[in-house]
């Protein structure tokens, strides 16, 4: 694996710790790089998620179907690290499904490796910090949920991800607030003419 | 601090992983017993968190006030550990409010000693399962309050946790499921017609 192919997984990992190089080599060796093409299940629901992932570039969406209709859990933006957390350290069959919105670059890896590498105490925290994050927005996105209505939570979306929403079709967009996308399109008009008036 | 007291504590740690005698020692002296009265605030949105809990009996509420409106977020019901996660590890002011709903026995630990406490491997190792756990839990409020109805949601705790919901005040409850109290009273009715039936 060239040096240069690593990079993006490496200056996202050195955000959170500080990697020493001997421990940097066993995490590079552990990972392998696949390329998904937009609207490729990356993990269906019902399977048990054999990896952890890195996301390079791409965006995706965790959905979960339920009375025959798709809802959409939280979408994944590059760069950040994914899995089916309870089913990959489980090992149980998957709620959800993830599928990439847009092509994009994965990183993975497996449990066994996963395991070798929280021996490492750089990557072990590294892992902790993850997951403390990933526990942070889960509870964010369900305080939102609890207590803002469906065009408030847009409002927000709007002000702190912009370039997020241009890049989510409408559809999955209104599954993840709730809402049908007719209210959705209405709640977008709403905003747009306020902004030019 | 007598071996006695610390039984609950170490009963519950012992059920994720094997904590070492010498590890003990220093867990115990590093958490301080504090008993709380029904209603009494514990922590109190806009101040930092300072301590990560133990509970090792009663019943406690997490809620945000919105628009002069309380609502609860989740409930912890005894015995588990609790904090403000963002607040105490960040130590920035808490969004939420944690109130006791019962009289409740909690056991507290600063910031400095969990930090030293998780130079332990076995205590680390706890925490790193506590942390998933905690975002398993979450996760699973998240997916069902954007796939359930209240509805559903109410009949999900009462297969699940039926004495949860006797000791739950109806209105915090309500507050919890996003609906008025009325609303959960007619729900109520309508189940135990169905049970009798």
């Amino acid at each position: 694996m060239k040096k240069q192919e690593v990079k993006a997984l490496q200056q996202f990992i050195e955000k959170y710790v500080t990697i020493p190089e001997a421990d940097w080599r066993l995490i590079t060796k552990s990972f392998r790089k696949r390329q998904v093409k937009r609207s490729e299940v990356i993990l269906e629901s019902g399977k048990v998620c054999r990896h952890l992932y890195f996301l390079e570039s791409g965006l995706l969406r965790y959905f979960i179907v339920k009375d025959g209709e798709e809802k959409n859990k939280f979408f994944t933006i590059a760069p950040y690290f994914f899995t089916s957390q309870y089913s990959f350290n489980n090992q149980t069959p998957a709620k959800e499904t993830i599928q990439a919105i847009e092509d994009s670059i994965i990183w993975e890896t497996t449990l066994e490796k996963n395991h070798q590498l929280l021996e490492l105490s750089s990557w072990n925290q590294f892992a902790q910090k993850i997951t403390q994050e990933v526990q942070f927005f889960t509870e964010e996105i369900l305080e939102e949920l609890q207590t803002e209505t469906a065009e408030n939570r847009y409002l927000k979306l709007l002000n702190s991800q912009p370039e997020l929403l241009q890049r989510i079709p409408l559809k999955h967009l209104a599954s993840y607030l709730g809402i049908a996308p007719q209210s959705l399109s209405r709640i977008r008009k709403k905003v747009m003419t306020r902004h030019r008036s």
